[in-house]
């Protein structure tokens, strides 16, 4: 990420059908849309099979889900950094709570990952996960409480000490890896409560995916954003 | 795979770099091109971010290399029948030697792929296994020794009394499923061997996509399948 | 298992506080009591730890819970099974659902336990399971769906189907092997249940050690056991 | 660890047969020997079922190798800290190279082994994973470079840079912590190497197990120990 542009909203879209095949494209168009006109920076990680129609349908960065912790070879029916990458992908996920690795499977998807030229998201559920994670030096680190993921319960609202602890916890070992949180996020409040405590951005799931209007709600998460910034 | 056409012959492009990004389509559209001239059933297992271009460039079966054992829903990070499904592909490889589930995620996995309408190829490393995993119905039982897959040693050849068991085992709780072999085929004599000894086909990985010419591989492999369907 | 004596009623400790360290030895001594006065056969599947204190202080057989599929070497924390046969147990469980193992490595358990001389229980959630794991030829399967495990609500009673169909499949593939069953189970008429369904006996866990009397639990079991056995 | 001793030498008895049943004891025992007759703090891991046996005949510190992140409940083939505790371990390692857990999984073990009373001595292979697990404060970090363990190549000798290096990586974030070092370690002067690059002991496993004289190299180890801390 050359230009490092914040705040930074990251939509993940797991493996909903609301965001599988040609939906993944049409979702991924609106958010884009959304981001262009608010002038946010929004990214999307949708499925491995659905990485390179997204990314060849839209220009905002276009985030793999995971990456296994493996070079080119025989590893049938495992996810390779270089193959995401050709496919168009520009980051991908690492360790989210729902894909978690073995410690020292991380270190090798971040270092690998980087070689690649594939910005690294590493997520972590913890304060004190993520200040271990930030020492591996990612790109960015995401904090995601897994309690409270899909729960409908901003994190930035409902467990606000979690986001003040992780970055206390992460700058004193990282001042410059990007911080992103997220877990319940479904408002632009929560976004905005998610940027005063010190983070860049949000990762965010359910609540854009499974949303009756999805370009809605990020449009609502842009304008808290874009307010956030001009402060 | 309503019309099942013997013998089949399945590459699995594993996560060679020679077989990744529009290599992928590459090497898929010179196997297909064979297929068709010899008048052999050829299939291609792709990685998950090049199933959708792969799929979109041949006319040949197109396989994922591994599903997760998961219904749509929260599972950043993990592999969706429905997914490589719309991406295109026609089926998926189950348990390989490089991805082995565990025993329940097998039965998941088959019965899910069966009704998201995937052919599925479920593969085992020993004779005991292979009539194990045919309890399970899948369309397609693949039969791999470990210790020889990517050896140049041709199970067939090398270890034919695996194969006579595995079919003897096979056959012996399972009637109509098909049964593949593979590790270490690297000519037209091994496919031979193969067909011989009772399998209806085979999975061959390296032997080609790391062949210097992949594609004169696969025409001594059809030549022999083609030479045995016709006695 | 030179003696085949049935039934058989296996108890698994699980990682119950209430059958921990010295609680595990007098667990086990109020159980074999109650065998002995009943006549019917009963064993004990205490933790890794609890394996030698148990062994040294009853006569009735001792299983582990678990072994990992691996032979005497390299291994830190893993479970061997010379380990628990020298600390005195005479078999093991395998596959268990809250410990499930890859395909292969339950073949893998399945001959090493036998070459060690431990009698060998593959557990399964399904009756195909079931029947898979009979082709292994282990010494007993356990057939217990995962999903009424520990619900009280005994599988012999609520999903007799379930019970009827593992014996139906199992026995089509396997004539000797002995079969129980699990999950659920907390009164004798549970057990004779499961015992009138073809099943020759019964695994369980909280319905014995979590009971607030215990050995009156077992009693009750084993009532219902000699009933069964006398007609 | 009330009263910390230095330097500290652990021993991992691994799976090996050497180490196992009767003969875990018998080696316990010589090497706790020559801890006492040197004045070096000896301290042994031998497998989970033999955890009892030996803590009832040694005095020295006795380890689990592995606990699982569990709470006492439904984990049926898992090690509960309540368990090795029970048996009388006052220790344990947590996330050793050949029993790696993922990451959130160490920080659940660490919490729980110190509720529990427990030593912990978390693993990790690089200096900057060293540093990761030191965040988590543990009671001990162990850095083993996993290409060397077992080598007979100590690290102290081959890669002194690794260990200078996560020496001054965990220091720059944990200064109370123990660290061991370990991997390839066979002689007293491998230990002394160690020792002065600012570790406080090692931990060892084939280079005394699996030695003709487990307890003439010991006694070489303590040797240089007590030379260096008489410096």
């Amino acid at each position: 990420m050359a230009t490092r542009i914040e705040p930074f909203l990251l939509v993940n879209f797991k493996t909903y059908l609301e965001s599988t095949g040609k939906k993944a494209i049409e979702l991924a168009l609106k958010l884009e849309k959304v981001g262009a006109e608010t002038g946010v920076r929004v990214g999307v990680a949708p499925q491995f099979s659905d990485i390179e129609r997204v990314a060849a349908n839209v220009e905002i960065p276009v985030f793999a889900q995971h990456i296994d912790p493996i070079v080119p070879g025989a590893f049938t029916g495992h996810v390779l950094a270089e193959s995401v990458s050709a496919a168009g992908a520009s980051g991908t996920l690492i360790n989210h709570s729902e894909r978690n690795l073995k410690l020292p499977e991380i270190e090798k998807s971040v270092v690998h990952a980087r070689e690649v030229g594939l910005t690294t998201v590493v997520c972590a559920g913890t304060a004190r996960l993520g200040a271990a994670v930030a020492l591996l030096e990612p790109d960015i680190v995401a904090i995601e409480p897994p309690e409270l993921i899909g729960s409908g319960r901003a994190v930035s609202k409902e467990k606000p000490e979690i986001i003040v602890e992780s970055v206390r916890r992460i700058r004193s070992v990282n001042g410059k890896v990007m911080i992103l949180c997220g877990a319940g996020i479904t408002t632009g409040e929560d976004v905005l409560a998610a940027l005063k405590l010190g983070t860049q951005g949000i990762l965010v799931a359910s609540g854009i995916v499974k949303a009756p209007v999805p370009e809605g709600v990020l449009r609502d998460f842009c304008e808290a954003a874009q307010k956030y910034s001009q402060n």
